[in-house]
């Protein structure tokens, strides 16, 4: 384990506030923790979980975050009173709810970008900021009785930094939709939507779920997922043969990596890889 | 209710051919009206519904559109008459065709970026220019009876402004197969396809679906949503960075507007904003 | 028929070491013939597959390819034995990854713009690169128990050529998902993630729906088939107003052509155009 998670497990007590981490099998669990607000996301949080993220990405050893909410609720939005103060502040600040905001788009913007695996379990509330985070997860696994929305425009407000991940996720058709009607529903109707990959019936579901998740993951080499990973961000955001180019520039380089003769050797050996076998806890 | 909403109510017989005009509560119904050739739409049709989204543009108090055709069939494509004129007229304006097509381009753009939320209503022919513009809804009903398609390549001529509209509302995959294969499907396979929002036994369900969606509506602030539709229309047009930034921007004018301000007090009041409250008719 | 299907007809038995090509009634159908490797890509392979598409690109009178594979598979992927060889010709030539997997990026490019409908019936492994291949056609038939796959990450190496297809064909939800478990999956879950248009129950299912799907693609017509995959493909690669400047074009052009004139008079006298009736063989 690297020395930045070494610090953020060991110190996690007094350094965040609103977040609780584990580590085991080189798996990150980040749980949003301020339960009495059904985890809405003020400035520290979304500050402690840059700070998170930013350390995942310098660390060779993780294979995985997982990113749920303590208490049975996922994430709520965005905190009012975080708003109350920026209101405060706005008359001798004139840039303050645009910093507010712009923050919570570089923190989705971090996450879409994590380098490895990130699980979403989404239980209770979905809503607002905590669904544009939904929006980035590699794999969403949610509750059947999960709540997914977005309130904004019914507090006079747009969902700014979200719309454009949303519109990723389930496409222009339906975020139109959702976005301007500000309409709720339930973990089977955002499975029907492709916003979530799995929908459980009980929270003992979820849990298997997650670990059959976990299990699955570790059969994909982790430099292996990392490049796929990049490879799949960068989709449309660059000229197609330019992406190419790129993409088998990378897979010359993978294949001839320790992981990429591991593969091939372990598959015409008919054995299992290195990267297969249970991790370091 | 603004000068232009005035006149095109109380001179609609005298002004407009081929479409019926309502306005209530905020809400604009326009009702394409040609229901002997299915609504299809010919030159004026397309000239006077760009005439009326332009006045739509500059109305602040309008909430909604809903668009629908005239005795059940919403709109069967383009009119094969403008295609016989055109075929004339072409020997002395080679660029008559071109243009036909082009203005037909002109008016779905500007359906798609209409400012307030547009309604479909969808029932019987819903072909070929009709489907374009069902694309550009952002909540589209249909009866489940309702005839689907693109007819375009079995004329010998392409989809041609409809084709990037189709694309984006349920993907390339879709798309290709529908346009190079002109399959007619009904309202439940649109459903599966994600053309449409919502699918309706019979008549009486689409009504009521369409009270229900303006009923949700009212409880989304009319500025808001016009913020928002803008930022989810220019996702995928312009650079991610770019888009947020401008985003955060909308969001910091918006949180401090009075809809802003009234919609974090309604919330905090455990209260209906005002924009809740029944509108004006 | 055209010299060059020709010459691929009456030669393949000596040219083509990797494919089976039959032509009948306008329709070219391709098999990838390695029963052996469960039509597993080599160089060889992805060779003829590029002058068997060339060679249509310069065929006006072929109207679809019908792409699958011998012995109840389509294909496993790319052929471990190439990689091997590569490994060893990486010595003497650092460009030797590169250029194999760049070139299986120039078929799928290359079949993905074929300007006639591609129709791919899918049967037993669609892995890796045969995934990637199903991702361009137009029309993607599979049997119920086709197993559908990226085990590429299971190997060490991102399935770097294929990314950007699949992201296009069902999006980046459930392509990030797939691409980093790897993810195996049958023919129903294909059909309910968007990847195919339809699943057959048998084989006799599946070869009904390939004939069904060929009568209705002939009341299209050829050329308008031609323009309208160009349109959709040119969608989301350039900017939109461009795209439908440069399709009113297209369309002026179509409806003056000689298929414009037969298809709306055909309409007007409500009979059959030309090119729905009968092929020839």
């Amino acid at each position: 384990m690297t020395k930045l998670v070494e610090l953020l497990k060991t110190t996690q007590s007094e350094k965040l506030n609103t977040l609780k981490l584990g580590f085991e099998a080189q798996v990150l669990t980040v749980t949003l923790n301020r339960p009495n607000a059904r985890n809405a996301m003020n400035m520290t949080m979304v500050d402690e979980l840059l700070e998170v993220f930013a350390a995942i990405e310098d660390d060779a050893n993780i294979r995985a975050v997982i990113l749920r909410g303590a208490a049975a609720n996922f994430c709520a939005g965005g905190d009012i009173k975080d708003m109350s103060q920026a209101r405060q502040a706005v008359s001798e600040d004139s840039q303050a709810f645009y910093r507010l905001n712009r923050r919570f788009g570089e923190l989705i913007t971090r996450v879409n970008a994590c380098p490895v695996v990130v699980v979403a379990v989404l239980e209770g509330a979905v809503l607002g900021g905590g669904f544009g985070l939904a929006c980035v997860s590699d794999v969403a696994i949610c509750h059947r009785k999960a709540q997914f929305g977005l309130p904004e425009s019914g507090l006079g407000i747009p969902p700014a930094q979200i719309a454009a991940f949303v519109v990723q996720r389930i496409g222009l058709t339906q975020a139109r939709r959702l976005a301007l009607l500000g309409t709720r529903f339930n973990g089977a109707e955002a499975y029907r939507l492709g916003l979530v990959h799995f929908v459980c019936d009980d929270d003992e579901a979820v849990e298997r779920k997650l670990r059959d998740t976990l299990a699955e993951l570790r059969s994909c080499a982790p430099n292996a997922n990392r490049v796929t990973k990049k490879i799949i961000q960068a989709v449309g955001h660059q000229p197609l043969e330019q992406l190419l180019d790129e993409a088998a520039e990378a897979f010359s380089q993978a294949v001839q990596s320790d992981e990429g003769v591991e593969g091939t050797t372990a598959f015409v050996g008919k054995r299992l890889p290195e990267w297969a076998k249970a991790g370091d806890a």
